[in-house]
């Protein structure tokens, strides 16, 4: 802990379709680099933005949480005016709050919220295509609730979790989904994945597979044997990013 | 009246983020020319496609609708199939059926709906700066209902008419607002207005009035002069191309 610093925590919405994605990578543009990169501006300062954890390319936020170590001690509403006057419009701090010293955007959570919006218009909401998979083909939507209940409680979810760019995937991979709804919306539906915490890919290789079987492609049986295969090579192909958006961070 | 030809109707959406307008124009990428492009691979002739009006660039529709005649006698659905897949993904036919030989998409239009999003959020939804327009400053939605009141029913709307690019403006500027609703809608509002036609820009330019009376910065009193004086030049500035979208053309 550092004690001259205080911790600040922001959240913040964007629009994913033009970066490759949240975190710092080389030759091209993150969210996480445009953001620390106008905080380090803004307060003249060499601060390290840490996210609540990564989202891919075309995949969007409605409420990522990130956090800041800062000496510097800002007037929190006229930076989070600076910081948005900075950004580009696809990125937006909605929040900047003080926390106590303990606050880490990543090891505080206690959960996550995503949201999965499938399109089901015979021909594509022009106005949807950066923000829903569009299934072209009908599916069978009890089939897909069938497939949602395999996937509500406690498992070892290796087979639905990709490596990461950088390292190993994590060595332990149980987790718990509480919740996983299936909402109508206008043109389609909406899952609703909450739990403890996500693999790397590990919701739109869920909603791949969970679309596979409302298509017939795959069945029920099916996702139980790769449950227990524990191998990524038994699932299906991810669902395509823009459908994706973290919806909220639980601390 | 060519007997030989046949009438079709398409209904199309467009997100006109990307292009300069519905209306072909040399050296900008229009939405009509693309569409009418299509047809003529597509079916081999030199149909030309007439739609119920323009909109202007950065303008939306969800239901715009356009007419062609043709000798050929397309498959409708496979025409629309290969319609939207020669058409990026912002523009989309949603439908396309046979109609009579006297119909005519700007000829026989009997009125139009258009809608106007307001955002009223504290900071701008980064998913909505593309489609509504965000009012930073707080309004009053009493003075916004007043200033509503002013534009319904029949009036000269020669002060909210701008001059067409080609050609002087409508000789007859007088219109009928039948309907002027607002509607409360997730993080704003949205303004509809239903006519029995729309002068060039006027849905902007009274949107820009509205609010400039809902921000305090204009009276009632001075719609009431600029209905009157029936100029341009005594009325405020346009709202912003982005929150309109053309919702639909009644016949």
């Amino acid at each position: 802990m550092d004690h001259d610093r205080s911790t600040y925590r922001l959240t913040i919405a964007y629009d994913g379709t033009n970066y490759s994605g949240w975190q710092v990578q080389p030759n091209a543009t993150s969210i996480q680099f445009l953001i620390q990169h106008a905080l380090r501006v803004i307060l003249r300062e060499e601060v390290s933005l840490i996210g609540s954890g990564r989202t891919d390319a075309g995949v969007h936020a409605v409420g990522q949480v990130a956090h800041f170590r800062s000496l510097s001690r800002p007037d929190l509403s006229r930076l989070q005016h600076s910081l948005n006057g900075l950004l580009p419009a696809d990125i937006r701090v909605l929040e900047i709050e003080e926390s106590t010293p303990q606050f880490h955007a990543q090891k505080s959570a206690k959960g996550k919220i995503y949201h999965y919006h499938l399109s089901l218009d015979k021909v594509q909401n022009p106005f949807f295509r950066l923000y829903r998979w569009h299934l072209k083909e009908q599916i069978q939507l009890d089939r897909l609730a069938e497939a949602a209940n395999c996937f509500r409680g406690t498992h070892d979810f290796t087979s639905f979790a990709n490596e990461a760019h950088r390292g190993p995937a994590s060595k332990n991979a149980v987790r718990t989904i509480c919740r996983l709804d299936i909402i109508p919306e206008e043109g389609g539906i909406r899952l609703e994945f909450e739990a403890n915490g996500f693999l790397y890919k590990m919701v739109r290789n869920i909603v791949g597979t969970m679309v596979d079987v409302a298509r017939g492609q795959r069945t029920i049986q099916e996702i139980h044997e790769m449950l227990e295969k524990k191998d990524r090579r038994t699932a299906g192909q991810a669902a395509p990013p823009q459908g994706l958006f973290l919806f909220k961070v639980l601390y």
